[in-house]
């Protein structure tokens, strides 16, 4: 952002933050490297024990930045030692200067740590087609290796450090058991526009002292953000730059389990999804100029995906993002957004709830419908869209915000 | 719209209005019906002569409003003598209600006209899911089919009386020739939100006196809206009750020509493809909110169809729509919008323009572009987005606008 005046705190902002305990193996510092902001942090340096295995899921655009490229690479190698974040700019679509400054980024990382080039992961957030001048990082990532450390502030400055629109700091954090031994789950995530599903949407960094092997770190990560990252958009666009990276350091010294679907693992796999599904839905409620947020629920599709297409349909839907926006509970304008998902749909048996109030039923108004009730529900902060399609046994949640006139402004004066 | 003032008109508005000639066989007359709105007409009914011929592209909607199933099934007899179009209430999920609701509106147009039910073509555009009171058409329609007259007010009044949120009225007309005869094509059209590919956008409705066996009239339709109507977005939300017709009286006398692909019907073909693209051209000058008409031209895609989902890609992107707003030469979210498509594209042979002005080239910014050239190309009511894929000889045009605070100003309080 180059206005003057920093955006107000999304009114969905959570009261309190949590404070992070340590993860053991991990140790953060964050600099100014001075790539695109002035007077604030925009450089993430992690430093990550020997034996810390990675697990990434990318995003899905065939424009991906060049960071993307260097962490699908790296992650073939199994092993990682640093994380260095930037925010400001992107380095996606920048050419061959792209890769060249990942590669001095990884160069002065690996220098810092120190380790091997290919246990450096990367990722880069903020303007796209700018040249990214990783010379910045000279010295700056040295000196981070050299300070970084595991206490709350630490944390709590790695979420700051990440941010671009972002309005408040995203982090979370989950204690769970693994084979009796307990172990700490942190994360931090980043936001607020180019938000959409079809892969693990923006930046995103969890770390965890499990044992844990990398296929099973992989699955998990991969089944987890199904049911968070890919369920929550804000505007339907989808970054070249989209990052959700899982760093297990190993240093609880659980049992090694080999199975990611090893009973032994259900404790912490819930932990993992439930911190996802918390870092997701904050993304929603920091969506840029967000004032609502909104949870989609749609059952009686014929299958869970049709119901997740049915509802990422809703959750997409100007029309119904700016009813929101405008606490107007426009229930046609939710049939609108059903009827051009081409899911199976059968208008006469539709059903739809704005909170718990039924607007509509069998394809027309719900005769006992109370516009009041429903008016009130729209006021609310907290706005849920049920859909009742009763067609099948399918259902899907996910999660969005309301269109704002500050979208349009936040979005329509980003680069100049 | 229920606010006290109306919006002003679109500044992308065309300077003047082309009167429309008669076209035998057509008389038109409208009226207020009391449907919504207050002090302005509200229904427009269309007489036309023995022997038209109807054809029809309809929503792809599985939620598809009572009218657009309705003319579906009237399609089939083959034969129009009525056409009712009201503005303010889309009879669109009402159920039972809505269904009794078009057929007592045929019933009414009908006795009218006279001509058999199923001869009375009937569309809806308005607010979803509010019973429509068709017993308001009694009397009215009937008085509209004794006064309907050919002259240009007539034609005037119709593209004014099917407006909802469309600041200005729609029309356009064609001459050619079949086999030597002379032949006439008026046409009208609405928008203005809730529009978007996957069909015949929004309401038009196109008049010729041209004799044109019924398939070779769908066919001819079938084929234009796809370089026309489907070429157009303002919000990617697809409407339930979206119709395109035409209708072809015969009365110019010419040959019957039974072939689509005849070349007889060349030129016809041409003028009616022609006048579809200014009538779609026109909806996207009235997209709601709409400051800057916006050409996306894609080139050097895999094939047209891969062309035209790139595109629809960028032209729906939020975040591309709102830099157009903001006036930003900002090509690192058309990357990002080729990227999302899903379709072949390799970000290293990427090359983009904003009007005349090459921003980009090979995967990064064109060394030679001047961001005072992008800027003031930007400034321009009319802007070009230009993207060449260096993959084959895939290509397409479609149009889009604009995202403003305007949008979300008129959709966040158009049912309260």
């Amino acid at each position: 952002m180059s206005s003057a005046s920093p955006p107000p705190v999304s009114p969905l902002a959570p009261a309190s933050q949590p404070d992070l305990p340590p993860v053991p193996g991990v140790r953060l510092a964050t600099a100014q490297a001075g790539i695109r902001y002035a007077g604030r942090t925009d450089v993430l340096y992690v430093g990550l024990a020997e034996g810390t295995v990675p697990a990434g899921v990318f995003t899905r655009s065939k424009c991906p930045s060049a960071p993307v490229d260097w962490c699908r690479e790296a992650l073939k190698g199994g092993a990682a030692r640093a994380l260095v974040v930037n925010s400001g700019n992107a380095n996606a679509f920048t050419g061959q200067r792209g890769r060249d400054s990942v590669a001095l980024t990884a160069r002065i990382a690996a220098a810092a740590a120190p380790c091997a080039e290919t246990d450096v992961f990367i990722a880069s957030t903020g303007v796209i087609g700018e040249p990214l001048d990783a010379a910045k990082f000279e010295g700056v990532l040295a000196d981070c290796a050299a300070r970084a450390e595991d206490g709350a502030e630490a944390w709590a400055a790695a979420a700051q450090a990440i941010m671009t629109t972002d309005t408040f700091p995203k982090r979370a954090t989950r204690r769970a058991e693994i084979a009796g031994t307990p172990v700490t789950i942190n994360g931090i995530a980043k936001g607020a526009g180019m938000i959409a599903p079809d892969m693990a949407t923006m930046l995103s960094f969890v770390f965890t002292d499990a044992a844990l092997p990398q296929p099973v770190a992989q699955a998990l990560l991969a089944a987890g953000v199904n049911t968070s990252f890919n369920c929550v958009t804000v505007d339907g666009d989808t970054s070249t730059s989209d990052t959700l990276m899982l760093f297990a350091t190993g240093q609880a010294g659980n049992a090694a389990v080999s199975d990611a679907a090893d009973p032994r693992l259900a404790g912490f796999k819930a932990a993992l999804d439930d911190l996802l599904i918390e870092l997701a839905q904050l993304v929603a409620k920091d969506g840029e100029g967000a004032r609502k947020f909104v949870t989609v629920a749609v059952e009686g599709a014929e299958n869970d995906a049709s119901a997740h297409r049915i509802a990422m349909s809703i959750a997409n839907s100007p029309l119904v993002k700016t009813a929101v926006a405008g606490e107007d509970a426009n229930w046609g304008r939710v049939v609108m957004a059903v009827g051009k998902a081409g899911e199976p749909a059968d208008r006469d048996r539709l059903a739809i709830w704005f909170g718990d109030v039924r607007v509509a039923v069998a394809g027309a108004r719900d005769p006992d419908y109370s516009e009041a009730a429903a008016s009130a529900a729209m006021r609310e902060p907290d706005i849920l869209i049920r859909v009742d399609l009763g067609l099948g046994q399918g259902r899907a949640r996910v999660w969005t915000c309301d269109l704002t006139k500050a979208y349009v402004e936040i979005n329509g004066d980003y680069r100049s």
